[in-house]
């Protein structure tokens, strides 16, 4: 396997001397992500007041004013991103991760981004679903020359509605996007009492094809997929979203996989408050459990959240639920398997039946598996294994979440007598 | 191949004794489903009046008024399902299908559900998109523990909204929905006069991959399932759909497969009215021909039934309007193959050249079939065969219906010169 | 391979003397269609006035006023298309082309339509979307027989309402639609002032599994096709679209392929305004920068062309943009693979190394690529390489456009400093 010195060594090798000496100065410093874990939201500064939001397992960028605009850096290069504990991927990034920071500014926001390319091949950004200028469009050869290995290219535009957008190479697209190269934008309202909301998270949903034992996800892949992601993360390595009972709630996704990914929010019904295309008038809303997220689309969704619990929020194609798998294993449900695993372990040897009484032993034993390989189904909850893996999380709703507090309020506390529980035979009191 | 008595017997084995004998008075019978025909609707006998629903080539669950809650009886346990004539299939399901019965009450009803388990392996219900107590969510490890084979659980919660819902495991889910675990929940308003139309068909979407000859599903596929079902049904097993011309239909859908179906109606328009989050504002509702189907996802689509005649509605994934199949066989149209069968015929014994003119052809001729396995392109109708399979059926208008008659009234009586006909050369009246 | 000849000269040999020299005289003539370039829009010169719209890389059918109908001829036949220029495939469609021609009408129109069928097996035509008389709805065996080799049938319905539909078989449907047998219907609304848009575009979203090197889709494959069409056209193939500042644009698109493709257009906001159903009120809209076609469903998406430039619309689903390729190919990057490809090559003699520092010189070089094959990525822009294939087009925003220009514009010519260039280090005037 490629080791993380090699694979970010050469990167290393390529982004020296970039930038002149004397261009660096005027060149706003790229700040890294540290690890993937939930950052909390960048207060502004200076500029326009707004409500930030909170990326799952990332972060937002710092920017700088200048002249009048706001200055960001982006810096795309090889990343070494942990999907979770146990799982490091060599993908392709910007400011040390995949995805790349969040970038966050107001309407009306005058913006000038720099975009170092430090990838052995050339690049653009297109600022999917910006209003702007044709040329700042990122087309690569239809809108602006690619930018080179080694370049800075900057880009201009002031933005001219708030909303949900993404950015995301449009540069050998197909094999950037498989490595990971996608970011968040939220432009918020000038006036912040607009749309406002007390918790807003935002995550891209993404997919990989990394082989059991490997780390590089191979580019070709068009429909088998075995790592289904949400901001380069997968269950259990994806951080819970901690809110106030009472709270009203946002959630922004994008999706730039291949495949639709139904989204499902267990305990509440929302609505879709937003698009990449703006914001959707009340009228025309639907209550929904389940949003589904087609490619290159992005919702907002919303919800108040008046019922405490850990609520299960997941994508609903099953195996997107599930780490990577082999998807070709026979079915032995219902096989009278006396003495077989025997049979085959003279053949095979190591060979463990699966699935002769059903899976869900995998989610509680201990199987072999490849060095940096998670496992099938896995997770541990307050009542046992969660069997499960993927795109899935816990939304945690409490009365007594801290103002600070994203994440991390750990298992639901359920009053007696709420739990689904086994029958005793005894009449219960209506 | 495993046969029926051997599936069902190591299950029957298991399901002995599962409570003591004290418990058992206290437990609701569980009634069990005899066959695959569309049972009448089930008419309340007590609580508050509703206007029943018609599960298609399904049932639904009969309950018990117990301490001011309808007590229902849910088994778990391995099943024997005909997807149509020529087909059976080993599955999991609900007292004595795939899917379940379909759950009926009212808005406002307080329920309890015993749970019995006589899978093999440890499972839960989760109630997908009912508002209840974290406790009752159903999924396993997060809210509650695993329900271990051979126990009985009590989930109790009260029905807030009406709406459509399902029911399914959260607990090895990928492989238990695969083998048919799910069933309907349609809770119906307070006010029968709200939202009342004359007829009201429900079923899920599901999708297998069984092998031809053999008969249980391979647990595993993620993409290339070969049956895809209407409530474990393929054409032309799916009963057609019968109303009454002039009747206002609704007809409600949930998809737990792994891909997106276009449900498609011939003749009409509809809207959707209602999804699992709620009813559709009138406002926001769009005209429709095909409505597509998430995973995860329910729709309730309405229209008034003024057209006569036999309108199909399929899934509009030509794929997934036939039956199980080989995708690896070359495109022969066009190429001159006379000697070529002979030549072929030396290397394999008793091919047979497909598609050579099309392969219209395999609707109307009889191939060697694999034991327990549908042709891929079947059907007889008035004008002869339909090449259909799959999620195909039809909606029946007719001036005539009966009240009870929900799935029969034959084909449809042309008027004279309503029908596409070949062309004599003579000169039509306008 | 099979010769363009000898693929026509079957049809032509069936369709010879299809109907008597007296019947001949009453069937209007079939008009072919020459070439796969865009025609201009069909002015009608008789009946009600109407706006008429541009099929993109495809034309509008004429027809003859008889006895108050709207008369017009279809021919089901095999056809040679133009994916691009370098790559032809053997089809199936209607009068010379796949799709076939769009076929335009009124709110109220008598059509009569007689349909030849010169393909070697029996078919018949279904009206997507219109609300007709069951018996006219062309469903082979369920509303009328099916119409056999050599035979002309003849429909007749008045058209009710308005809007976007199709028409495809629905006989051997999934064989005889993976073949490109599939066109438009467009009704005009009673009073051209209704819906009335300045530029009215239209297109089927298609998918063909072709080798490189063949030139006949393989009709069993239900996933992994690899020529990802528009109008069975792919880039560069596609025309861009070509509009005047300000003007109001129309673009309406039917997807019949085997899966959802969210078409995205760059530097718009849109909405959808009509389906196969119907127009979409105002009140239901929803802002969108992409819009999820599902599969037999029909979209019309409207916005302002307010902001000139060359704006990439395109399939968002990254594979779909890319011509055929291999998705079996590992991944290269970040290997050190200094006499890698020496070693390679002993094995596997002309192998070139894919992807080691990306694919991007995929889009730059000349790779051996078999006869009749398109390469992966491919397209020049005004600045370089574009890198695209499949589902990819441009829609130009001119302020000079000329009236009965639809695709020609040339490249867009930025104002001076709006494009996204190398950063050189030197302060930027705000």
């Amino acid at each position: 396997m490629l080791t993380r010195r090699r694979f970010l060594g050469a990167a290393a090798l390529l982004g020296g001397g970039l930038v002149s000496r004397a261009a660096q100065s005027a060149v706003p410093e790229a700040a890294v992500q540290a690890g993937p874990a939930t950052q909390p939201p960048l207060v502004p500064r200076e500029g326009r007041p707004y409500n930030p939001v909170v990326t799952l397992n990332g972060w937002s960028a710092p920017w700088r004013m200048k002249d009048g605009r706001k200055e960001f850096h982006l810096v795309a290069e090889p990343v070494v991103r942990e999907f979770a504990p146990g799982m490091t991927a060599n993908l392709w990034g910007y400011n040390g991760a995949s995805p790349g920071p969040t970038i966050e500014c107001v309407e009306g926001d005058k913006l000038r981004i720099f975009v170092t390319n430090k990838l052995p091949e050339h690049t653009t950004i297109h600022w999917h679903g910006v209003l702007l200028p044709n040329g700042m469009d990122g087309v690569g050869g239809l809108t602006q020359p690619q930018i080179p290995a080694g370049k800075t290219y900057v880009y201009e535009f002031q933005m001219k509605h708030s909303g949900t957008f993404m950015y995301h190479p449009h540069a050998d697209e197909m094999l950037q996007m498989a490595m990971g190269m996608h970011g968040f934008i939220v432009v918020h309202p000038k006036n912040p009492a607009q749309h406002r909301v007390d918790r807003d998270f935002v995550f891209l949903i993404n997919a990989f094809d990394i082989e059991p034992g490997a780390a590089t996800p191979k580019v070709n892949t068009m429909l088998d997929f075995n790592l289904w992601a949400w901001n380069s993360r997968v269950f259990p390595g994806i951080d819970p979203l901690a809110v106030r009972t009472g709270d009203r709630v946002r959630i922004r996704m994008g999706n730039l996989t291949m495949t639709n990914h139904p989204i499902h929010l267990h305990g509440y019904n929302f609505e879709v408050t937003g698009t990449d295309g703006g914001w959707v008038p009340k009228g025309a809303r639907w209550p929904e459990v389940t949003v589904d997220m087609a490619i290159g689309q992005m919702r907002a969704i919303e919800f108040d959240a008046v019922y405490p619990g850990d609520w299960a929020f997941h994508c609903h194609k099953s195996h997107h639920t599930m780490n990577a798998m082999g998807h070709d294993v026979p079915t032995l449900i219902g096989v009278d398997h006396r003495g077989l695993v025997q049979k085959i372990n003279r053949l095979v040897p190591g060979y463990m039946l699966m699935g002769e009484r059903g899976m869900a032993d995998m989610g509680e034993m201990e199987m072999d598996l490849p060095e940096n390989t998670l496992p099938m189904m896995t997770g541990q909850g307050p009542f046992g294994p969660i069997e499960m893996g993927g795109m899935f999380t816990v939304v945690k709703v409490r009365d007594d979440i801290k103002p600070g507090n994203y994440t991390d309020p750990g298992w639901y506390q359920h009053p007696e007598g709420t739990v689904a529980r086994e029958w005793n035979g005894r009449q219960e009191k209506p």
